[in-house]
């Protein structure tokens, strides 16, 4: 089976291109491909697909073999992958996804994708939606007090997951390890959370770590970036337009004051090509 | 660039045929495509390439970018490499590394390598060479007390890199992150050591997990395994025949009464083919 191996920020995905490839068990070979040493290694496997109701589809199966919705980072490398690959040469492009259609705007520089612009959707600030057990109408900027005695003020946001946005003064000397599993954990999040602890440097630039629920820290989170740009917004912290510096990488979000949708915008990188025997 | 993937139990690196491809900076490239997110992913590098004095030669770079002299599971899959893809087709192979030219045993099967043995060579057992400050002219079955306030029984023995073996009731049950680091520096290793703890489960059998110095945990070390058995030996607790049984597959230990010298015999597994830009 050939394949291509691409990256958006450090979150890695093996791509198979299925409007040419068949794949019989992809779940399987998600888990088996994703191995680091015995596999090829990655965070998942992602199908390219034809669409009856868009220009394509992708279909994301994780590193466990569990089907994916959506993934900001993954369906970037799907845009440069059907643009660059002239599957299908559009600029403003749509892909169905398991959380519906996605509209995407591609840059183009030397006819080639540079960057990729989501639409990821409006924030949901509904405790009960989030889910978080808080008892006001939103949680903003609340002190949140830890089994260890840790003292964070918190705000939180759903991006279609729950996220728990803490700024700090110097994100980079946190000890992620020591303090992201007991906020993960907090019995104010029934369904845990995804934990991000954010520096604002500028109106504009804020640094972030992000603890993702259950995989520790990762190099770099689509949707936690959002959720954190929104919380920048909500404690007056940073205007609606603001870089995020991440450890894969830097992700542009914008939070629209009209319609209320966040767009995030950032890089998508061929890696390799590669055949393998499934 | 063509490249291949390959791994011997667990350890995996990125090969490439340097009898047809050219590389100019190797050392730069370890380091850019073992990254496992940003690059192919691999604990380094090995070319393949012809030789003055063998049947071919490798040339290894670890994913930081130094040279390697010799890596009992690489070369394994060297041998791998030239006899199933046709550049040497003979089943005793002479292979030119940094610690020498290695002669290795191919076990054919249905016209493709399935396991390699390799002459490690023998073992040394003077405290002063491995090195390990101890008194005596041989470090076996040893107190040992750690600032944590364990007390191992230890010997050491050096494969052409320092090795402490432990042996012990439940090893799978042990936690390596807490008692590998105080071991591997121990003020008694002035050159720091590799940590085996073996659990013996027959007169032909060893479970084995390895704290690599510098590396942590790790799946599988040729040298490491070969100590081992060679520790079984000089206890008393296994016969010169051993298989060990490694998290990341098994390697077959003889260490011969004649002639002193250790044979490890383990597989070897093509994983992916690929290209990559350099």
């Amino acid at each position: 089976m050939k394949f291509t191996k691409m990256h958006g920020t450090g979150n890695d995905y093996i791509y198979v291109n299925g409007f040419e490839e068949k794949l019989e068990n992809p779940s399987e070979a998600a888990v088996k491909l994703s191995d680091r040493r015995f596999g090829i290694g990655s965070d998942g496997l992602i199908l390219i697909l034809p669409s009856d109701v868009a220009d394509c589809r992708m279909e994301m199966f994780n590193a466990d073999g569990s089907i994916g919705k959506m993934c900001g980072n993954g369906i970037r490398c799907v845009a440069k992958y059907v643009y660059d690959r002239g599957l299908v040469k559009k600029d403003v492009l749509r892909v169905e996804t398991r959380s519906g259609v996605k509209t995407l705007q591609l840059r183009v520089e030397d006819g080639k994708v540079a960057s990729v612009r989501v639409n990821m959707g409006q924030p949901e600030l509904d405790p009960e939606k989030i889910p978080v057990l808080f008892s006001k109408d939103r949680m903003v900027d609340e002190e949140v007090y830890t089994p260890s005695g840790n003292v964070w003020r918190v705000t939180c946001v759903s991006m279609g997951n729950p996220h728990a946005v803490i700024f700090v003064d110097d994100v980079e000397g946190l000890n992620l390890p020591a303090i992201g599993p007991e906020m993960e954990k907090h019995a104010m999040f029934p369904e845990r959370a995804n934990i991000e602890f954010a520096q604002v440097t500028g109106p504009h630039e804020v640094q972030m770590r992000v603890w993702e629920r259950g995989s520790g820290e990762t190099l770099a989170c689509g949707t936690g970036a959002c959720a954190c740009a929104v919380a920048s917004v909500l404690t007056g912290k940073a205007d609606r337009d603001v870089t995020v510096h991440l450890r894969g990488g830097d992700l542009h979000v914008f939070w629209d004051p009209d319609t209320d949708d966040v767009y995030m915008e950032g890089p998508a990188a061929f890696v390799f090509d590669g055949t393998v025997e499934i």
